[in-house]
């Protein structure tokens, strides 16, 4: 439950659309991964698979941290809630 | 298709059983992230939640990378494959 | 040079001061290296040496990272240079 | 000091000076940022640079894991270090 769910800084209907369209690809890829490991396959097949999940998991969050940033975070001082959106951005975000 | 595949280099069975049981709940993770999705979440719940699965997937790739180092890389030399193995290795790791 | 200096959106003084610190630290960790590369150094130690300047430098980041949010991003709209500081942010940044 | 230092797995010298040089520009790059900071830059300039010498940095790991990764890991099992091998590797490694 988030500090701020009471200003209802809602995802953007069109990136939560998006967001879920990437992740039930997520979610099939990974039925995927399940599917190989019935076999014997061999460990660096499972490493890339692996990766490139992570890779497509990358892309959900850059969606949805830029609406944040775009929608939230650049209107926080006008709203004051800013020391609590910048809090919350530097546990989820990593420099680089 | 890999290179190796001929030499039966395959994940081991313990390590393929313990990979097979974080995946299933990954995908349970993202099931549970769709759900969230069909309401109207926060940017920042959303994000977290995506961290934590990365950072469950992050620990499948450990553990086969460290079953692929033990079982596969370090007897390289001694199959006459180095070259191939480590190659590929590079492909998938990134220091730190 | 940077589309908003006309903003003269500047690093604060104290986070300036800090990163200074923390780079002449980082500076000397890497002379360190240079160092341990003049005689015959084992493989995984320069690893750790690197992966420790790497930690150093993260943190150098995460702080210029927090003040930019705090004094420059959450006032952006109020400023009207929105769209160019999140587009600027999403190229530095990578979620987690 | 290293658990292997007596097998004296040394870092190839082509590795080792390919590395100092690598370093050398990393700490002239550091010391640009530092003479940056003596005047007033834009946070996202000193974000741009640091994320530079990261870039850099990475590029001396990698050069230097995968002279380790050739050199001594995939022979380890014929010297009879593997296990040591193995563990140090997954410390400074991370999986993507």
């Amino acid at each position: 439950m988030s500090l701020v769910q009471e200003h209802t800084l809602h995802l953007e209907p069109r990136v939560r659309e998006d967001a879920r369209r990437r992740l039930l690809s997520v979610k099939g890829h990974v039925e995927g991964i399940l599917k190989m490991l019935e076999g014997e396959p061999y460990c660096v097949d499972v490493l890339k698979q692996i990766k490139a999940v992570q890779g497509a998991l990358d892309k959900v969050g850059d969606t949805v941290l830029q609406s944040h940033l775009r929608h939230h975070v650049v209107s926080a001082a006008q709203r004051g809630d800013a020391d609590t959106l910048v809090e919350e951005l530097m546990e989820v975000l990593k420099y680089r």
